[in-house]
């Protein structure tokens, strides 16, 4: 089943020639999420073929304009496509005045409805939930309140095997009870032991995005052996002193999160305008954790 | 001198691949002016080599946010790249809360300070004065308060004939009452004509910008005879009814007012995303007035 990000903005607060301001879009088992909401965003889906209409769900980590200057933008642009699906929003609490206060005063009323559910600061737990995915959330360290997300699937039915459970003859009814990880005793007390007619389901992945944060290893426990952790590097180590009076962190920083919390892949992303590139970003990194890359705008990364 | 406008965007409320949301950069005698401030201009400056530091005026026409959903992005990059110099923001009365909302939610305050000026529904006459240029304004025909724009040259001093005025030996007392077109009486009781010694000065030029609007005769008093009209053509003739309904212009409507505004040149903007070109606008509007084109992101148009 799909399982991807796309990276609609890598940059920092600046936007640059080819680094627009922080944007994600994540495809997790058809469900259609967009993380932050930077200016231009909505140009980036158009660019990178992300369909508007298909989002059902916007996470907004923090109220710094790199992160949600663009929202208003797409939903005026959503609503001007037609749409009627309405949009749940998370984000910090003031967030819906801004927007709301914007719509009106364009004297316009949006076509769909659009729900904010509230984030306090220091939240933790589940966003959001249905049958195959959550999203949790947990606190960030930042200037302001920052909530970093976790987009996960759930635990899946054990696999069932086909030709075992057909040779056994049992009755069509234990085949939930085995998949649920059940032992069943039949009408003759016969019990009948799941793992002789299933497999290991298959593994549930997950994905963390944390941005914009200095390094905290308060984040570890929330993100714990993730299959693909976005964590900012504004800087590099050559910047300690500037990462740690702007709160945000360096690739350095990144990595050691990613060991402590034993991911399987890193991604760096929000970088400074000041670098050309992610070659030094990569270099220093990759000196304690790999496989590390720097995100770039369009990149799609499979779970 | 120096009196040109670049297009940073000339699209209506759907950004697409080649039309941004509307602004342009107007430089006037060495005044850096933008008007309107739609989503993404900042980059669009980038892209065009505006310097973000230049712009001392920002004019909003409206608040529909196609027009001004980039404005506090904007504000934030002057801020985060040093800006200490005082910018004036004409606006309607709305706009002010909106901007200061957003950047007091993220917590952090602005390098230099911001002064709005409110338009107020129906406002004529001038925004903005110094010794070379002014600024007007006047009522569009909109869903909402919208503003069309003027900005003009003063009336230059009549320029000095050296040859001449030396030729008669005159005291250069004089020479200030003959550029403002005054006759001289000299010691010996003799008049001296103006008209002797100066030749009318070069051409006041002016701008007009005007958009949104349905079409409006009521504004041709406002923008008779300047050099350059840009006047918002969101449809063409086929799409009348849609002009109607939603108080746009059709390329037709913007040609008339054209002809009967008397100006030197008209540039027609405001598409629709539905036109792939401009080729039907032109057409349709040449019928009745040339020169016209249509405005394209990046152009730059000399008065």
């Amino acid at each position: 089943m799909n399982f991807s990000v796309t990276i609609l903005g890598s940059g920092a607060a600046l936007p640059t020639h080819s680094r627009n301001p922080t944007s994600q879009y994540i495809l997790c088992n058809n469900r259609h999420i967009l993380i932050d909401c930077g200016e231009g965003t909505q140009i980036q889906m158009r660019k990178f073929g992300v369909k508007f209409q298909h989002i059902s769900y916007i996470l907004i980590s923090h109220l710094h304009g790199d992160h949600f200057f663009g929202l208003v933008g797409l939903l005026s642009t959503m609503h001007l496509l037609g749409r009627d699906k309405g949009i749940t929003i998370y984000a910090p609490p003031e967030l819906e005045q801004i927007v709301r206060l914007q719509l009106e005063i364009g004297g316009g009323k949006l076509g769909f409805g659009v729900t904010f559910i509230t984030i306090e600061k220091n939240q933790t737990g589940v966003l959001f939930e249905d049958k195959i995915i959550q999203i949790e959330t947990f606190p960030l360290k930042h200037k302001i309140q920052t909530n970093g997300f976790v987009i996960r699937e759930k635990l899946k039915e054990r696999t069932l095997l086909g030709d075992e459970f057909k040779a056994a003859g049992l009755s069509l009814t234990y085949i939930q009870k085995f998949k649920k990880g059940e032992n069943v005793v039949d009408e003759k007390g016969k019990t009948h032991q799941f793992l002789d007619y299933t497999i290991d389901p298959p593994k549930s992945r997950a994905y963390a995005f944390c941005s914009d944060t200095a390094y905290s290893e308060s984040i570890v426990p929330f993100i714990k052996e993730v299959d693909l952790l976005y964590h900012e590097a504004t800087f590099t180590e050559k910047e300690r002193d500037r990462a740690k009076a702007t709160k945000h962190s360096t690739a350095l920083d990144a990595a050691k999160i990613a060991v402590k919390a034993d991911v399987k892949k890193l991604i760096l992303g929000h970088l400074s305008a000041r670098f050309a590139n992610g070659e030094e970003h990569v270099k220093e990194a990759s000196t304690i954790f790999t496989p590390v890359e720097v995100a770039e705008d369009g990149n799609e990364y499979q779970l």
